[in-house]
């Protein structure tokens, strides 16, 4: 067996995965579950374990969700996960991001990338106004 | 000469660098400039270059000032840049982020890092639901 | 010619490069060698150096054959190198890495990006107990 | 206020702080605190969350502790991440790990980034046998 | 709509996208535009941001064009983006970089990931000879 | 013991290691040897496989010493390590590079860090023309 895991389905799942994709298609108002947690199904601890670090992180809060969720999107298109940007933007557009919301954001992505690189090299001493 | 510039003071600066600084301190409205400027200074063309792509991106847009500042803050963090996430972080503040969100932003920042590894060491294949 | 570059099959491969990869045949008690050795065979120099350093960091010492595999595997898992997950998974594997281990070392992979990118972004200082 | 937060101390920190920290004394056998957790009290919820990761993944499992804190200490050095290799560094010593182990860790850590960023930049298939 | 976006062909494009397209074809002396600039023309303003940025930075300074275009192929392999290699690989070439440079650019890519990965691990302090 | 390790000078160096510090100096043309050497010396085997490395990967080759240098910092500044930004910005300094050109290297380290994660976040096909 390489690098993947073949996603398990509700079907073929134990109880206690079951268990896990019922809470997730119940949080989120859908009927099918994604890949990511079909693949972390194959560890039952984890699948649950995972499953409640995001209802908790991305549950309501102090951010409204759509913030949350362009948060997501930023830092997985800054660390180039696909599925991630690919689900984690349906999402953010469920929530209401438009495409030139999206555009925006990439911008953002890059450039801090870029000025990121920048500072870090140059080793530029934080302004005490910033303090 | 090591890794590290100097940063260059109003005081001592070309016209040329003056013109960028004082476009800077009149875009945000305040009096002084911060280091990365200054250290960027010593490249007059990068200096004037990056700031019209941070006057660009950040400007007004389709998205608030704040969710850009958020974003700015959130990918500084993954990437580790201390200074750009006091600097962005300074100006979210001053945009309205609170001391919750900021923690709600690092929550994010923190647990997509661990689902971006996980997914990609994983290999899991994109749901058609997100394509 | 794009960022790929071919294997050189056995057959194909000058005296220099077919030494290696005897040699690497005979450490490793195989019949076949594996395609990043075939692709580095354009640079003979480079192929030697390379499993050279494998030969010498992965050989006997004082960590286990199979936790050796297992942090080979951690660093490629978080850094989202396909082939390396697969081919030093494969070793773990054969060295007797289950794949409740697997998961295992996954789960601590994902956690320590998250806890790390934390860390970072809050600047922690070492507490003088870890010095 | 910067990209920094103070350490709250055991005398400061509310009770909902103090028995997270207490579970984690009471856990680890000791009688201190490290920062990390000091830093994450400013936001309970997270605080408890991420010690419920860290205590459900490096608790008991198929990898023996000392691997576990191998692995931590091993991504830790990969990402740079000092206040983790020193953490986890001490705890590693503490289960046994020797300074020749250390610097073998260290081998393992630094050739695999070579050899990960290659296979990457090279585009290498991965083999069948790796599958 | 997932993470990707579509091409944007000369024959569809809006005026303001083809007024760029023209001018990355007369500044490079080809017939085509690649897919980077096609699919960043979703969003003029980036497209046009972008392009005016790649011509500052790789127009003619004080590198000659060679070194440029081989320090970006090294930036993009020690990042693992197979589309820029492959572009600027090809720049690359046709500014003359030979294969055997090629090898020796890759090489230098993984040693330095080695040594960069080695030395922050291991907290080194700088020279005062390099300071 | 934390992260870090103490330089081991020369006069309390072992001859195993005081041989490879006389090979550095000799190979260099220098009368003393950097940190990061006598960090590594705590580890002979590793100390005399880095230097090995650096020796053959580093020496004459297709690339000019220059150009090489220049790889090796826009590498390390895209990593973000100062010492090696420090360490081989001085010898690229001593090689030629002015500060002109170290500011056109950042310049591109910056630029190549913001276009390849636009790049990889929008999964852009490469253009067969690249291939």
């Amino acid at each position: 067996m390489g690098a993947r895991r073949e996603p398990i389905e509700y079907s073929a799942a134990s109880a206690e995965v079951r268990a896990v994709y019922d809470d997730i298609m119940a949080t989120r108002n859908t009927d099918w579950v994604g890949n990511f947690w079909k693949v972390l199904a194959h560890d039952p601890p984890t699948l649950r374990r995972i499953w409640s670090n995001i209802k908790q992180v991305m549950g309501p809060g102090s951010l409204d969700p759509l913030t949350k969720e362009l948060l997501y999107v930023a830092v997985s298109a800054s660390n180039g996960c696909h599925y991630c940007i690919a689900s984690h933007g349906t999402a953010a557009r469920k929530k209401g991001m438009t495409e030139a919301q999206y555009s925006e954001l990439l911008s953002i992505v890059g450039l801090a990338n870029e000025t990121n690189k920048l500072v870090t090299a140059l080793g530029v001493d934080i302004d005490p106004q910033f303090l």
